[in-house]
């Protein structure tokens, strides 16, 4: 553990195998980004602000970085399981426009708070287990003090593209 | 473009001929403000913490600053269309209770996050295109430097008085 | 009023005969804590980034600090009433929850944000009234300077547990 301790997230993230996606959709200097078949948005995947970063809601990612089943709602369409491996890989995908936007992960100080939306049938309640797929992630690659984030984990009424899972973030730089 | 991004907010509002709405409730010292027919809250529009700006969740408003309809559900009552016009009268009316706290837009360094909360028909999934609506009028207003946000779109089960859109922000301050 | 801006947020719980409950679960080094029957998460309570605090959403909770009912949705099996002390209970906690992490309430020198989530019935819209119950404690202890925050108060799909209230918070700390 005090070995594991003195990793960086690159080679945490090596160490365990996991290889992250292609980021979500282009993101250029300005204009619409497309997040998946006929969805435009006005809006960037990662905003800098000064040490702050601020990542909008992520979606669940295929390989290629685009926007992938099971979709449905935890309880009905989507098991408990595969709601937690949906949230990993929404996680997975915040990695790669973190990735993208400052070069390394090895640059974040700390995480702060995750958001996590479930969209779940009225008698799933257990919002919290699905998010923990991709908290434990955080866990896992950036270490028990870097890692640590508030959050809060929710069933909300519609995600886009009928996702079962979708998660914000926000995270701060070393100096 | 040139040109434009050498404007300022205010100056970029004139060129556009948008008229800002009479900003919403009453914001004194102190205690409750009245937000619509028998609906009162103990928080602020807007609060300044140091440079941050946390705007609270405002909802589409008319040009006296009154909480104002299509009410209802996007996908039932009220179209996609009529709901990015909601969208962006939400975020004039963020533009108004900003520069009523701060006295101009033009202290904003940059915008941070959007939070976009859509009513709608379980059918209708595109809630980004909704909120393209209040994003769109951000870069325009702001420039495509200021004006980036990170963001999140989502259905949400039930907003104040039935309206289909609400959104709440945070901005930056210049030193 | 001037003396009673003059009294710290320790001395007005005791003033209001305000008791904390015991903090919700359990804030070790590290590792998952434990939310309820069945529930653990892999997350902080709270979460403390230089001088920006971050709150966990919070259930009611009763004395004990365990999550409580009364459970189901306002409008239907919870009266608007039960609400609001499930919002201030709610707030209790998240009290609780800062005062384990930060040794005392007066280190607090604002407010920012509430995210106030409410598990209703389609027909009932007043979020805000149900959320009040959390903001007027919070402008009770810590005064109409320090208390002053933003907000959002909306209608929630779903709650862990089947609770109607869930509060997310975040505060500043002073220098």
């Amino acid at each position: 553990m005090n070995i594991a301790s003195e990793m960086t997230p690159t080679m945490r993230l090596a160490t365990l195998g996991i290889q992250l996606p292609q980021p979500w959709g282009s993101a250029g200097d300005s204009g619409p980004r497309v997040l998946g078949p006929g969805v435009t948005v006005y809006a960037e995947f990662v905003r800098v602000v000064g040490r702050r970063v601020m990542i909008s809601g992520h979606l669940p990612l295929d390989e290629s970085g685009a926007v992938s089943g099971p979709y449905g709602r935890v309880g009905a369409q989507v098991t408990l399981e595969q709601a937690q491996a949906c949230a990993a890989r929404a996680m997975l995908g915040i990695f790669a426009s973190l990735t993208r936007e400052l070069g390394t992960l090895d640059r974040i100080a700390a995480w702060v708070r995750l958001y996590g939306m479930v969209s779940a049938t009225s008698e799933f309640r257990d919002y919290p287990s699905v998010i923990n797929g991709a908290s434990r992630l955080v866990y896992d690659v950036f270490g028990n003090d870097v890692g640590r984030h508030a959050r809060v984990a929710i069933g909300i009424a519609g995600l886009p593209f009928d996702v079962p899972v979708e998660i914000e973030a926000e995270v701060e730089l070393r100096d």
